[in-house]
């Protein structure tokens, strides 16, 4: 079945192209009944103007882009991103509006992919994410001019508009919980550190600690795979002033701490507490479960999507904050030792 | 930065509109000279041909879609349509290609999705996952005539282009080597009954208790969630002739089973052995870390990707047949105590 063509239509309706044009644009110039004889045929031969004709016109795309530049052995760990796809889709499905997804290998051909977008007229605007501390795909973005939201931030989103949640407030929360627990040496196993989220975390775990009085608190830094998370956590379990807490920045490696704590006969969480950020099936699946900083991902990716639909209609709506993580406790995280 | 026009080109080089063009696409008409002209300001204004304009004249769409049409909670919990994802991209990536990502509530608006890409002219091809015991997309697609590639099958293909591994041979090897290790009740926690490679583990798994004499197996069907996972689990072993091995069709559900022997104070190899298929850095971060049965997902993508790309550009490539999955023994798999 090849795709119908304005001559189909003609041919089969008996009448001009030009009055299958006329008919199929609303454009005076035909008779009602050719009219509704040309659209029955169309109808029936299933034509739709094609994205190629609409776009020439200046209509849009329907296409939204998103470009991931992590290594695949990464997004495949995290729920993160299919979490996030589905908020996206679950806005673009009723508008008939695509998703156009890519892998780029750095900053750099992640800006080549937005350039060949924009000059091929491809995508009607992007959802970037995982801003960094020195991101170039911001002021390339802007340049450019084309509709764009970031996700996360501030700072590092530049003029862009942002879909963004405070992640400060969560680490507050948690270690003022871990404290009240009695836990006085609190760990915490990051991901990237030159992701702007990362770097707010950093900061707002260095200020909880120094606001409770928590001198012996730590931060290691890792690529947020399972191997360096359980890398780091025996690190830690190992040094003399050992924490008896530990936060982790997502959940594949706060289940690879927990086998560590097992392998090193440490029991959870009598002799250690682990917090996971974000939670997950895969949180909720271990023994004990995890305590998890639980957000709505799917609504984050929901929020941007309407977001850039309301950009690339001309409007320019103010910046969403969204509901920051919550901290739901669970069997992973109890008082330290001793002070009960 | 507004895209580049023939009208901008022809303004800043100093000649026609016509000239433009000739000199751009390669026709004659111009001077070598000014041809050079036009395509240097042409490259200095970053201008290409924009993809509406590539498409109406019958280019390719250099773009591939692929529609997923399962719970969200599903996609993010298990690694494997992001591997497959990667894959696919891996092999799109230096074509300049993209991936055409959407989701749907159920088989029916998965084809109402593949109708209007193909009537809009939105992508060239298709990538078909999940295939159905009883699928109404493949009898759609074949009707539509769009390049299709299924991955998974055979039964159930049609005539469509296939990407597949024989999902049999696992099953004996896993059956044999359980067997072999003396377990005699041997129960295998599944995915959703109506999907091929389901019915076709069902049926290899049947096969291979039957020829090695083992009455006591039995297969329990699941949404591949966690949740389920466990609840099976927990069903297998509160039966009076519980098993004492359990093969999982995610690794979700086994860390989730894991967890349950953990609950139920059995001990995992001695007292039960645990089968995940796939693997992924989550079989592999709990302890005991989980035997799995290991395929290549990306390496499925990229077969798929580069067989679809061959079918757009009018060739028809044989099927491709990739590895079966392989059996990776680690701690989660021992001998049945008392047959030591």
């Amino acid at each position: 079945m090849k795709r119908a063509t304005i001559a189909d239509i003609a041919q089969r309706a008996g009448v001009s192209q030009g009055a299958v044009s006329y008919a199929l644009n609303g454009r005076p110039g035909v008779s009602e009944s050719t009219r509704a004889r040309v659209l029955a045929v169309a109808n029936e031969l299933g034509w739709r103007p094609s994205a190629a004709a609409r776009a020439l016109t200046g209509a849009h795309a329907g296409v939204i882009g998103l470009v991931l530049c992590r290594p695949p052995s990464i997004l495949g760990a995290e729920p993160f991103f299919m979490e996030l796809f589905s908020g996206i889709e679950a806005e673009l499905k009723p508008r008939s509006c695509a998703l156009m997804l890519q892998m780029a290998d750095d900053q750099d051909s992640e800006i080549e992919v937005y350039r060949r977008w924009r000059a091929e007229g491809r995508v009607d605007g992007v959802i970037v994410v995982e801003v960094d501390v020195a991101d170039r795909r911001i002021p390339a973005l802007e340049e450019l001019g084309m509709p764009a939201v970031v996700i996360g931030g501030p700072p590092g989103t530049g003029s862009l508009a942002s879909v963004r949640s405070d992640e400060s407030v969560p680490v507050h929360e948690t270690v003022e919980y871990l404290a009240a627990l009695g836990h006085r040496r609190i760990a915490r196993v990051a991901g990237l550190p030159h992701l702007v989220h990362t770097a707010v975390r950093d900061e707002a775990f260095a200020a909880a600690c120094t606001r409770l009085d928590l001198p012996g608190c730590a931060t290691l830094h890792t690529d947020y795979t399972g191997e360096e998370g359980a890398r780091a956590t025996r690190r830690l379990l190992s040094s003399p002033a050992r924490p008896t807490a530990i936060v982790y920045d997502n959940d594949i490696m706060a289940v690879a701490g927990l086998s560590v704590a097992q392998e090193m006969r440490l029991r959870v969480p009598d002799e250690l507490s682990l917090v996971a950020w974000d939670d997950s099936q895969l949180a909720q699946v271990v023994r004990p479960a995890l305590t998890a900083l639980r957000r709505d991902v799917p609504a984050m990716g929901a929020a941007a999507a309407r977001h850039l639909l309301s950009l690339v209609h001309g409007e320019r709506p103010p910046d969403v904050e969204t509901e920051p993580a919550r901290l739901t406790p669970r069997g992973s995280t109890g008082p330290v030792s001793g002070s009960r």
